[in-house]
């Protein structure tokens, strides 16, 4: 079964909620976790057991297990295990990036069956292009795996790059962000899917999409990429304008949100992840 | 001391070649190595030995670490430390990128010191804007450590999106690469050192640079920018065009090689590198 096919499953039955499982220091004080490996993990795995059965998708962010060095890799390898063995999708917030047979290592670390790292997908930056990262998306296509790769991001300072414009190529004229999420949208057409396809790409709920030449209104593409939505929450992005922020593309988003319900502490936790997770589903557009 | 300072001292004495550690997957199988974290850990404690005393910089490439798990980074753990402590400079090629306090959270793993994973400077991807890396930009100042940001890489499938022109902002009309050099530059001017700055950039050996608006004639940045180049050896560009490749930059550049040097097997390695740091040192320019 497809990446695809799985995502489309989870959005119809548990909606577009993903939890983010983010132990940045403050939170571990604030859940009085120790800031080390162990709280990581303590903390990585409450997320898990609160997210079970109340949302579909999980997101970990890499980077505040690998400030623990080969120990925070094995508290996230513990924490990847548990949301698996739920039933839980988990997307690896790794936003790794690099050519050829590096960027490959990165995806057997994160998509190959059996890595100790193995996840449902990964998300992948395109600075080197989309096209050094297509070993990563052949093997996400042969494992059931996906990719998200980022494309218009919701922190202001990504703005300009994002923005900047093509000169040549079969996309001049189109803004990195739009050629990013083109690339995508061809693989997935390539790759033949119904429905959903594997490739989809990270569109911030904060960005005003049309001025990266994104015409959210467009006839969509067929099979419908998948969109990662950081943004909404703490961030800014309200859930209930998720039909009018993503048009077309809109049956197609993951809703992420981190610190909207991390900050309710390991005893709110739960009731924070559902009472958001029925936000998410009512915004939901099928 | 700062990195550009212990930088600078390492390019006059010991010349700027950096051998890279890449325990692909056929060079653990050609060394005679298995394809595990114990191979990789054991392919690059031999680089180091052989690199110590015949090139001043070695390069893990974390990818070929991370694909083992935990168990690879504690093998990347147990290889920074012997480099380290052969007092050769380590630039761990993570390409790491992401934002706010994820962002921090990689450079505390690869730049503050005690980190397991401590590294003398990390290679960083800017996708997600160079004002998305501050935080790690100035852990580095603060630590005496560095960073090479991803300006012009040397893979073809990069050219499009690195040479595609910023339609706004005070640097509109530059192309990607040419924004991304210009803010690192700036960086090393706020941060006022003297000599060489501390924050680098990834310019490719391969690539034609005042296609991306980067004219290497022009009078140099005060202080320096470090430039690490790949694209050397293996890749196709010949270390003694180093002066006309980089121009006036051509005095902080660091001659990366892994293939043309690790494909020696262990046997021959120490031979190789020599063999390498003579080219590299006889075509740089003081």
């Amino acid at each position: 079964m497809s990446f695809g096919a799985r995502l489309a499953q989870t959005l119809a039955e548990q909606g577009p909620l993903c939890v983010g499982i983010d132990p940045h220091a403050y939170l571990l004080a604030e859940w009085g976790l120790p800031d080390s490996a162990a709280g990581a993990e303590r903390f990585g795995r409450l997320v898990v057991e609160a997210a079970n059965g109340r949302a579909g998708l999980v997101k970990p962010q890499v980077a505040f297990f690998e400030r623990f060095g080969a120990a925070g890799y094995t508290a996230l390898e513990r924490v990847l295990a548990d949301a698996r063995d739920a039933g839980l999708l988990v997307i690896a917030d790794a936003k790794r990036g690099d050519v050829g047979t590096s960027a490959d290592g990165y995806g057997q670390a994160w998509l190959a069956p059996g890595s100790p790292l193995e996840a449902d997908a990964v998300t992948l930056s395109p600075y080197l292009g989309v096209g050094s990262l297509s070993g990563v998306l052949a093997l996400a296509e042969q494992s059931g795996k996906g990719v998200f790769v980022l494309a218009a991001t919701s922190n202001p300072e990504a703005a300009l790059l994002q923005r900047a414009v093509l000169a040549d190529g079969p996309r001049a004229g189109a803004t990195v962000a739009r050629a990013v999420f083109d690339e995508v949208t061809e693989h997935n057409r390539r790759a033949e899917g119904a429905g959903l396809g594997s490739a989809g790409v990270v569109l911030g709920a904060t960005v005003h999409l049309p001025a990266y030449g994104i015409d959210v209104h467009a006839d969509p593409p067929h099979p419908l990429t998948p969109v990662l939505a950081p943004g909404f929450g703490y961030q800014g992005a309200d859930v209930r304008n998720l039909a009018s922020i993503y048009g077309r593309l809109a049956p197609a988003v993951i809703v992420s949100e981190s610190r909207s319900v991390l900050s309710a502490g390991p005893s709110g936790l739960a009731e924070a992840i559902a009472n958001r997770a029925t936000q998410a589903g009512a915004a939901r557009v099928h």
